[in-house]
């Protein structure tokens, strides 16, 4: 693959997610890694606590869809789909914040799998996921 | 199982979840159906699309966990815990409140397994998922 | 989808997996019900048990596999591939036949989402599993 | 944990594996690892070819159940169940030796994760799983 534009796509998707509503709402924030793999950070937010005040599994849930979406996302000229993805949750987490990042396990012409890691700011493992992607034929959008 | 002490946890949960921080960030809202199945509904909230205005991945995930737990609960005295569970997305969804349900498919001494379904507001199935649950020693809270 | 066609597809895909030296090892044989789904049956076999002499995961994730993949196969033109399937299994079976069936969850262009269920010769429902299966390019293969 | 004690369980464990009858009728060899994860073998068998003729998804998936519950169980003085596992199918195996491997992601008082892999002969990666183990109150059997 062309590295240059792999670059270009990592630099659209990021400015793409932080102007991404659920950005904004939960506080998610990201970057590539010199992997090319798509870390996620989440700043406690006691909003988004169930009601034993741990962070809510639905969150890690979603830490877990984003590595994985924004690890394959540039290795396809266009929108992929997220088409199922595990969320194992090793331990409650309580008020700290989330890191996530994704491996790619494969990509293929048209399905891509990837496995992906959520830690506390500890740097404890947290939850583990793993997902399959698909290309669309959808053109990403211009941010 | 007491079917009295049955739904008086049913009540206890119910009151619980809209008592949780996540009900009120994201407005979503429950109560259990005739089958003792914990139904969530979430109106459609802007602030949870990602970049391409479909409803976030991470939200019908949430909506899957919330059904299958809030299921699974009033079956056990005590707290349970999601160990795993999983989300298959059917097709995107876009400017739509959602439903979830949860059918509740073996309630084990320690371990429950449960299936869950999405719905958009026509009706039509957008995502299922499925869940182990563990019964933990920690008391309810009182809400 | 024509109807015609549909059951000359079973009919070739059930001659198929008897022609499958899986299906002799194995001693699993199928056939279509009145809704379309695949139902395989393996009459219980000791050379597949585990050492504790329950029949061996791998074995119910063959059945669960199995019932996937022939519900799913005759609504597509050409061969599918398997990409994920999860198996949850509720209790050990010992000693005894086994019947899975798949339900078709989602007949998308390229993808289908597939729930599978295992029973024991009573009828006692012992393993759960979904899977995601991919229409591929290849011809199915004249028996 | 008492390393000894580990040691003596693996070789318990080992000795346990190839006397069950599922070793026998598929040919499937074991050994751990200088980490302590458990390494499966299985010579290609084409009695467990499906009708193409590639490799069976349920032998794969026997594969990715057996490496997770041998590289969990010796971490626990009592048995262990597998309470649910997902095989992702990354490419078809066609008329090659497979070779699984588990990766233990936490292991919990009741509860351990395991992540699995399966390679080819080539050392291709072919398929990857992740699953649920829980420990039970019944003793390893004496082999």
């Amino acid at each position: 693959m062309d590295q240059q534009k792999h670059f270009a796509r990592q630099a659209k998707l990021v400015d793409y997610f932080h102007s991404a509503p659920i950005s904004r709402s939960t506080g998610m924030r990201m970057a590539y890694n010199e992997n090319g793999e798509a870390v996620f950070t989440m700043p406690y937010n006691p909003n988004f606590d169930h009601a034993m005040h741990d962070v809510h599994g639905g969150i890690v849930a979603t830490m877990i869809d984003n590595a994985g979406w924004f690890t394959v996302a540039p290795h396809y000229e266009f929108w992929i789909a997220t088409v199922e993805f595990s969320t194992r949750l090793l331990e409650p987490v309580q008020k700290s914040d989330l890191v996530s990042v994704g491996k790619l396990v494969r990509r293929g012409k048209t399905l891509s799998v990837c496995n992906m890691e959520v830690k506390n700011t500890q740097g404890r493992l947290i939850a583990t996921g793993a997902g399959t992607f698909m290309a669309t034929t959808i053109p990403l959008p211009t941010v």
